[in-house]
């Protein structure tokens, strides 16, 4: 039982570095790191060299990859040429912390309040990446490591990841790896030992009927006149069947077309990550009833592709009414993608079936195009797979939850592409974490736990 | 001729006092007396003051009536107790000036440019009323007027006139009247003299979809639950026929059960007043292709009635996009009604409907709610009306153009039953002052004109 061995080792290294790994994951923390805004340039950039400096010191070749967006840290440790490659994926963007008013600490002055570190990024994703760091550090030191690894820490994550997306294809031999291991994704609630097993992709636009020149009186037009909301709303209304068995569906023509349906196997293991109907209760107040009713509430979110309504505005929204009959609405749209969908074929078919619809007499517009990145589904046969759940299993004792998360990370369906790269996704989170929300934070216990697992599965990777 | 005498006197009068009533109407638009905005309840009692200033100089007797809202602006001129009785009725509150950026010039900051004065109310209703005090100050100067006037110039015609509606009852021996003269709506596009002979009835609502506490991630969870912008859009999309020989029909059940169709000679009638095709085309960029396509575009404003979209509101409505659903989805609606149908028991069909259409597991809400009045339809056979015809004809050897304007002013069909009183609208309103819209406006030349036939309406009212 080498790996056993390898878990004292590692409980022996975090006692005694614990202090020094908080030290770090707090001045992580503290830079503002908001990629969204452009008055946070320099924190991002800071940020980075912080990164570097700190992958450096672990004897890792490091430099600051420019991008037309923020700089990419990225680092290799070579053991051999001949040994598999591991590339770790991360970010050091985060979230605006908005709104201010609603932290109990500052956003970016990290505290660790009752066994949890608060912070903007304290999961999502800087605590995540400051536990996979510690590890790696920890098994270099005690030569553990059988593996090469590249580090590829980027910092725009948070705002569609322009920078690396538009850079990737010319660093293929850079990013070259035999796996690629995420640490940006969530466990279940019950805490299990989880396993991401897939995301969807994502494509998104916005789209405005334009009617007339202002907004009109309702009385003295009102009858004559064609409404862009009535209209919009009925073309929003075709966007999935409405009844019979299929209803919840989406009815665009050929949406369906490319999907690649989940196996059985595949059905049955989502089954292992899922949220319980209750826990949806719990926590939203209402029950998973959308969608397509032929599926299981793990496929719909897990599988299966959606349209959604991300926001419909037009006419007058202010309090009481205002009698008006609106120039113009608009609604934005996100898809979320199934294996084998084109986000691009996607986007356009969903414009041809907005097209096809849009009323005679008035003008359709399309903006903020967006075809963000296919769906990711790993490879239950996958050899890093097994290393993730041996990991796992000599942590807990518990059944590993296997899941399909749904969200997208759009980028890292490009860096599989050009690194060649099998993914592994284990994450750490929680809902609870609050990401993208007031007093984010992570639990110390589980930040250990990341650590642990990190440097488990980094120690059991050795060629297939 | 006596009245073609007294043409002379106005035109005398009116270039001696221009400076004055343009000064007059510029303090009347400055006031930002929007009735459906709490914040400007002191705006509104502050024009209510400025007016009875006004009509106490021109030697009424006035007072300020408190309601439950605004106050009512109130005077008499009693010339004898046995003369008739001509109530004028006005509105010193106006719409929201929204959307702020799209005015060439401040809101309430009125700026006479190119012949006309620009701001909000300087048609709708500041513009007419000040054209009507204007000219019934010049008679009084003159001591050609033979009826008692009433004045009622109220501050919630854009909110509902609750304060005016609830209070109505009340006072029925001071609105008693003979007749009552209202300047609120339009003339026909060519400029010929009009008359509007009917107005519809007003009711309204807000409708609220409510699903979850707050917006949720459209991955992590888009598939599994129903979305409130999509059901509220299918809802709306319920609210007319969409196909058939039926296409644009209301389609609540119920709708058109107490509705009085419109004769054949009103119906030949506004063919008089009808807003050509082309003209819609040339204002505003669309055809009236809109409604129910079994009757003419003359009809289907004037006698028709209707479910109008005037908001929907729901997500994410800023730049870019975001991938959530939403919480909640909110729709405005307003229904203009014909002759006999109840705006209460409208409303409660159309609040029936919806509630029908929920969606399980959402909250539908209500807000807003407001059965503003029913329909008006003047009597072809008024004496009042034909005064109003001598008046337009000593003005013009245009033949008049008969209008049923589509719009409503709710509480003129109240202040009806309550006074006894026969209705003459007479108004100098046209599509291009853009009321409820950026930009409102009302050309000098038309002010003038307006101020001209009040003064020729009024000094032509004798005893019948």
């Amino acid at each position: 039982m080498e790996l056993q061995n390898e878990l004292q080792n590692l409980e022996t290294a975090y006692q005694e570095s614990e202090d020094q790994l908080i030290e770090d994951w707090k001045s992580l923390l503290r830079f503002k790191s908001i990629s969204t805004n452009p008055g946070n340039n320099t924190d991002c950039i800071n940020c980075a060299e912080w990164l570097l400096d700190k992958i450096t010191s672990m004897k890792f070749k490091g430099e600051l990859i420019e991008t037309v967006g923020k700089p990419i840290v990225f680092g290799e440790y070579i053991v051999s040429p001949t040994a598999p490659t591991a590339l770790f994926y991360g970010h050091y963007d985060v979230q605006p912390p908005e709104p201010l008013n609603e932290w109990k600490s500052g956003a970016f002055e990290p505290e660790l309040r009752d066994g949890k570190m608060y912070a903007r990024g304290a999961s999502d994703n800087k605590g995540q990446v400051t536990f996979v760091l510690g590890a790696l550090n920890t098994l270099i030191k005690n030569n553990s490591l059988k593996v090469n690894v590249k580090v590829l820490i980027e910092g725009e994550e948070e705002s569609g990841s322009k920078g690396l997306s538009s850079i990737a294809d010319k660093l293929k031999e850079k990013f070259k790896a035999d796996l690629i291991f995420v640490s940006d994704t969530s466990m279940v609630p019950s805490g299990a030992p989880s396993i991401t097993m897939g995301l969807r992709g994502l494509a998104a636009l916005s789209v405005t009927l334009k009617a007339y020149p202002n907004d009109l009186h309702s009385g003295l037009y009102g009858g004559a006149l064609k409404n862009p909301i009535t209209e919009l709303a009925r073309i929003v209304s075709t966007l999935h069947e409405s009844c019979g068995e299929d209803a919840g569906k989406v009815a665009i023509k050929g949406f369906y077309d490319d999907l690649i349906p989940h196996s059985v196997e595949e059905q049955k293991l989502s089954q292992t990550g899922k949220t319980s109907d209750q826990e949806f209760k719990d926590s939203l107040g209402a029950e998973p009833t959308g969608g397509e009713q032929k599926f299981s509430t793990a496929e719909r979110i897990g599988f299966r592709p959606t349209v959604e309504v991300n926001g419909f505005t037009g006419g007058y929204g202010g309090p009481g009414g205002k009698t008006i009959i609106p120039a113009e609405a608009t609604t934005k749209l996100s898809m979320r993608l199934g294996t084998g969908q084109d986000p691009a074929r996607i986007l356009k078919l969903v414009k041809n079936h907005l097209l096809s619809h849009a009323p005679k007499g008035m003008k359709m517009e399309f903006d903020s195009e967006s075809a963000g990145g296919g769906a990711i589904r790993v490879n239950l046969n996958s050899p890093w797979l097994r290393a993730a759940e041996k990991a796992h299993s000599i942590l807990s004792k518990e059944e590993i939850a296997y899941r399909w998360e749904g969200g997208s990370i759009p980028v890292i369906e490009k860096i599989i592409k050009v690194s060649g790269a099998e993914p592994v996704f284990v994450g750490f989170g929680k809902a609870e974490d609050n990401w993208h929300a007031p007093n984010e934070s992570l639990a110390l216990d589980r930040f250990k736990r990341g650590f642990l697992f990190s440097g488990l599965f980094f120690a059991g990777l050795v060629a297939n």
